[in-house]
């Protein structure tokens, strides 16, 4: 199995709701280092799993929908709407929208050939939560 | 697939029995920067997949019993004693103390569901070792 | 000259004002992973600097003040009423403030001895702030 | 399941065949900082499931193979000859090479119960590959 | 004292002359990872040292003359002819070229008010090499 | 003026007197990664500042002393005879043993024209402390 992994990163703000989250309920906010890993278990005709620049200019634009906003706000990102944007919500969101694309064709042939992808967001140098998927 | 994951620390005096540890029979130590990775299928209605504040306190309780300790003496770890302790048996030590706290509901009722856990020691910027079970 | 660092975060929201800005005009937020540095000439009668276990403390603190806030609010952190809260203000507001504890003694003794400061934040894992002062 | 990881690193020179490669089809070079993970279910008698001084040495032969070489030249490294050495290509390479004195038994007697292997090429601070096998 | 640094990275080829290299005078490359800090005594009116977006953009510039080049090619850039591209080297030729650039107001009116600037390059996780100057 | 650093790592044994260090005055452990910085305002013929190869050799022969040993041990380290092996203490007892060694000319000619040297020891993703010096 080849895997290739890019990295990039949003600040947003946010609150949490639940007593769970103590003073995470507050309004405040995070910066997320994101590393999307696509694999697969064959390379293409160039010797590539995927081509490394379309896939960081996809999940480029896909945390420029996050990027700079308050994820609280009704319509900062719809798909959000009514869930906690939790470290896990927002890397299971970014992994959807990147298998959309893969789907699409927007990774290229190579990206239809991915099998599966994960994508881990680091929240500070003590935390991190990650979602991985089929494609 | 869900997965958390929270970082501390243990610094800790031992030596290693047998040839094949060459200068590392003597009695040496390590800081070991432990990565414990909670996995998981779903997240809860709060929208996590654990706790991470309860899953941090959980780490540090379990590692507090071998931080700042000389490993080699009797007392110092009972379920230890007689083994090795080596950087791959001290992370299955670490993830089965974890996996008895996720059982016994420590890490509340999203604990309860965890399927899996992973703990990685990095023993230097150039070695690390890891254990990763079922829950 | 010695120097010991200690690190610590903050996940906080703010806007910026100031059409350099761009689009973190827009209300965000980020996580500031923080290394605050300790420098002197001389070790103590113990062999230290300062007490890593102290300094620890009060970065924490100093932080609290901080972490999982607005920093927009009137009365988020009084001291910064008015400015921007960009990466380097808040790198001089944590120092100062830590050099207000150095000299108060809440360092210990070995903090009075203490020569300078300096305090970065990591904003992503491309960019980063400091501020360096006297004691 | 236990794993084991070792890092070291290479610096090489080549270049890339196909438009879909864009300024790297030119004559240009890498530093990849290699991790080497070695898998397995159990540990042996000494309570380690491979000498990690033995691991280290061989991927530290494996990669002097391409260190300080010109992977474009035709006999830099003859398994290479007429693929592109991608990170991909070039991480699967290594596991193979790896994979061959594991059973060879240079890893020692635990080298030959290790079930997997996969090997990480970091290019930059924004981009790997790897490729996982078993063993 | 403030300081901003930014991160961004090239990927090289190149040998090395002289017998001190060793295996280094064959052709090869490397990755740089390049930190550039400025430094300055003084925030402006928006409370920032300098522009972080103005200050990755000349870098990635002053950068992109290197990025996927040969550096032993005559063309490749002028001002290195006939010296070693030593990691010293180019730190010193791109903090001299991000120096032209704040002088010559490239980084906005802040540029001007600098008075430091390092340039950090790390070619592995073992090694990296720095030049400081006055603006 | 320029840096060299070169990274390397000890593991060691030790106790620190002193109601100063709580649970620390116990025997425990670390492992150090050892930066080693050296600097000077001139390159040599060759372009550089100092041989990286011979630096890193000098920097492992230095911390043969200390790795896979036990501090406490009166014959562990002579020169550490007496003095709590805290962590400035060991930054400045190595920084001393390479000044010795840069002095003999031990890092080759480039090493006697080096005015200054840091040594940073990380002892965990949290705390480090260094020693700086002029040569």
């Amino acid at each position: 199995m080849f895997k290739v992994t890019v990295r990039d990163h949003i600040m947003i703000a946010h609150s949490l709701r639940g007593e769970v989250f103590g003073p995470a309920q507050r309004l405040h906010g995070a910066t997320y280092v994101v590393d999307a890993t696509f694999a697969g278990p064959e390379l293409d005709a160039d010797g590539i799993l995927v081509d490394i620049g379309r896939a960081a200019e996809a999940v480029c634009e896909v945390l420029g929908r996050l990027h700079y906003r308050n994820l609280d706000e009704e319509d900062a990102v719809a798909d959000l709407a009514g869930l906690n944007s939790s470290t896990e919500v927002l890397a299971r969101w970014i992994a959807d929208r990147l298998a959309e694309r893969a789907r699409a064709g927007d990774l290229g042939a190579g990206g239809r050939a991915l099998t599966g992808l994960e994508v881990t967001l680091h929240e500070s140098h003590i935390a991190q939560a990650a979602y991985e998927r089929a494609l």
